[in-house]
């Protein structure tokens, strides 16, 4: 089997660089290991950026992210008792986020990829990247006691934090960073509305909390729990009930509990690879970095690198052109690197850290009371969140 | 002896309030432990805010930092090798800073407290505050052999870190938050011209360095050094080697080397007691505070708790109302814990930390990169360095 771009891994990443590429005439195979239900099951981030908005767009998958999707115009910080909202729509001179799960994004993807009548294999066992480092990379796998061997003049590694493709550049040519923080976030997806409409951030004396949302009808809320901690430990009742501590008082009232449709403990992490291309492999998402969840930058990152991706082989095959493939991992990293500072400082700025002591918590209630007040800081945190432009101080 | 404030402290912050209480016909006597020409030989802080420059005016003490002082527009950071301006007066909407020594401060100030005939009491030994509790405070001190006493309506804690004025508030009613940042900062004062018209702030590989000055003829240098270094083992050849190390090129061939008049260690600390009122005792400026000194922010605090002070006197005696007394404590740490943070952040942005790791100084990178091309937060560092307004968000 023979195509121009061969993708591993059919996330959000890999499905939307597909259809991307199918925009732009370019022949693209995705290779899954796992099954389209399982990847359909993962409940991951629900926050868009307009930058991830306009390559749905372009990718011709937007219609029911428009349709469906919330727009929300401000966010809300919660501190000391009260909340103080951020108008985000205002500051940032007229952008907006889009609340739509990334498993719907993912949905609209392998629908829109079927239709076109696109390749994707999924259950692929033993999934391995060869000889990218010349002009003839392959990808081998096995299917049904099969061996299989895909061609292709560029693989792009959309696998994820524990894929093959990081994991098989040589020893010594990447450079990694990380962050582990020590404290994890307890969430739980529940067919109730949400406690208000847009999101609370909470920093309490008791940990951080999350009031997100999927839909009208579906929330997602999340406590920050230590990193030791177990979901066995956790009942549906002991959440609600933790929850309504960390929340001020009109919340607490408005604050409807139901069973819970999924309930986690998820680590969080800041992980950066350099760098993302190796010779004809290219690394996109997580594959390649990790932040943690505070401000959603995750599904948004994989979505501006898999943009970068797409200009840089459209590039290639249209105009003959090489640039955007040999800048393509600075001008990711570029942005990547922002990201994981905004998604640090604000997991910084939410959570009780067990070691920086009542100096550090003094530190963060001065900083969010700065913030509420000095319309710079509070732009900052707006142009931040709605997601800075692809060639922002470029 | 009989007065209406008896001032602990005779350095930049007691000065201030004498003439300021001056100006508004309040009697005070000033008790200092120390002689005028130690006080005046302890080398400081030299960058004013606006806010500071206000109330010399205020004082009428402001015509020779205005006739010498250096009025600076901006600021330079240098990181990855390449300095970046900082336009402070451009994005704080016309605001700037004067470069204007502390010794040079509290000259103006003695001079005009001479002129005034007012009263101090230097090299007095013994100082002690007593029944700040109830309505008749009393100092006592001793001086020459005999003891001394001076009643009062109010006591300023104007006497630093070390001073009396906090050690005798009772036990527990106190709180106190610290950091103590794991380096130093090795200074030089030194008769060359400035290696550039504005402060350079570099973060580099081998360190913080700090390029200011006090005139154009008098430059003050800073290099980071672990927190168990020595003035003894650096020489000032190794200091002005380790400077031009940190220096960009172009800095480095204009770098003018030259005899140490000063040269020091002072540990890097945040500090911060509250409350800053018991009764009739009210601290002020470092016998409350301490900032790092990245920032400039120690001198020009104390100054606007000596304004609120001023204030509250103000309105006590002349419109017999206790508002501004009542308020005194929670007006000053609003102000402080926004310089607080401030201070930390500069701090912990410019320095390398033994701590943090290699994703720490990505995070500063990131932060450093994102600073200069945005113009939000370039505001909002602009705003601080100048000083905010003593009303903000209030």
């Amino acid at each position: 089997m023979r195509t121009q771009v061969a993708i591993i891994g059919a996330g959000p990443a890999g499905l939307l660089l597909g259809q991307l590429l199918h925009t732009s005439g370019i022949e693209a195979v995705i290779i899954e290991q796992r099954s389209a239900d399982y990847v359909l099951g993962r409940i991951r981030a629900g926050v868009l950026e307009q930058v991830t908005m306009d390559l749905l767009e372009k990718a011709g998958v937007s219609a029911r992210a428009h349709a469906q999707g919330l727009p929300h115009d401000g966010i809300e910080l919660l501190f000391k008792g009260a909340r103080h909202r951020i108008d985000l729509h205002a500051l940032s001179g007229g952008s907006r986020v889009t609340v739509y799960g990334q498993t719907e994004v993912t949905h609209d993807l392998m629908d829109a990829r079927a239709a076109a009548g696109l390749t994707t294999v999924y259950e692929a066992a033993n999934v391995r990247v060869h000889d990218f480092d010349g002009s003839q990379p392959r990808v081998t796998w096995e299917k049904d006691g099969q061996a299989h061997e895909l061609r292709c003049d560029f693989i792009a590694g959309c696998d994820g934090y524990h894929g093959v493709c990081r994991a098989s550049v040589p020893e010594g040519a990447l450079k990694t960073y990380e962050r582990v923080y020590p404290f994890g976030w307890l969430g739980v997806l529940a067919d109730v509305p949400p406690v208000s409409h847009e999101l609370i951030y909470a920093n309490t004396e008791r940990g951080f909390a999350l009031c997100s949302m999927r839909s009208t009808t579906r929330s997602r809320y999340y406590l920050q729990v230590p990193d030791t901690d177990k979901v066995e430990n956790w009942s549906i009742e002991q959440f609600w009930a933790e929850l309504a501590n960390r929340l001020d008082p009109e919340a607490r009232e408005h604050l409807v509990t139901g069973p819970a449709l999924e309930m986690s403990i998820a680590p969080l992490r800041s992980f950066v690879a350099e760098p993302m291309r190796f010779g004809r492999l290219f690394l996109a998402g997580d594959a390649a970095h990790i932040v943690p969840p505070t401000g959603a930058k995750g599904l948004n990152l994989a979505a501006s690198d898999v943009g970068y991706l797409w200009n840089a082989f459209a590039d290639h095959y249209g105009d003959k052109s090489n640039a955007g493939i040999d800048t393509y991992s600075d001008r990711c990293l570029r942005r990547v690197w922002r990201a994981e500072r905004f998604s640090w400082w604000f997991t910084s700025l939410m959570h009780r850290f067990p070691d920086t002591g009542e100096f550090g918590q003094k530190m963060q209630e001065a900083e969010l009371d700065y913030l509420i007040h000095s319309r710079a800081a509070s732009t900052a945190l707006a142009e931040n969140y709605v997601g800075l432009p692809m060639d922002f101080g470029a």
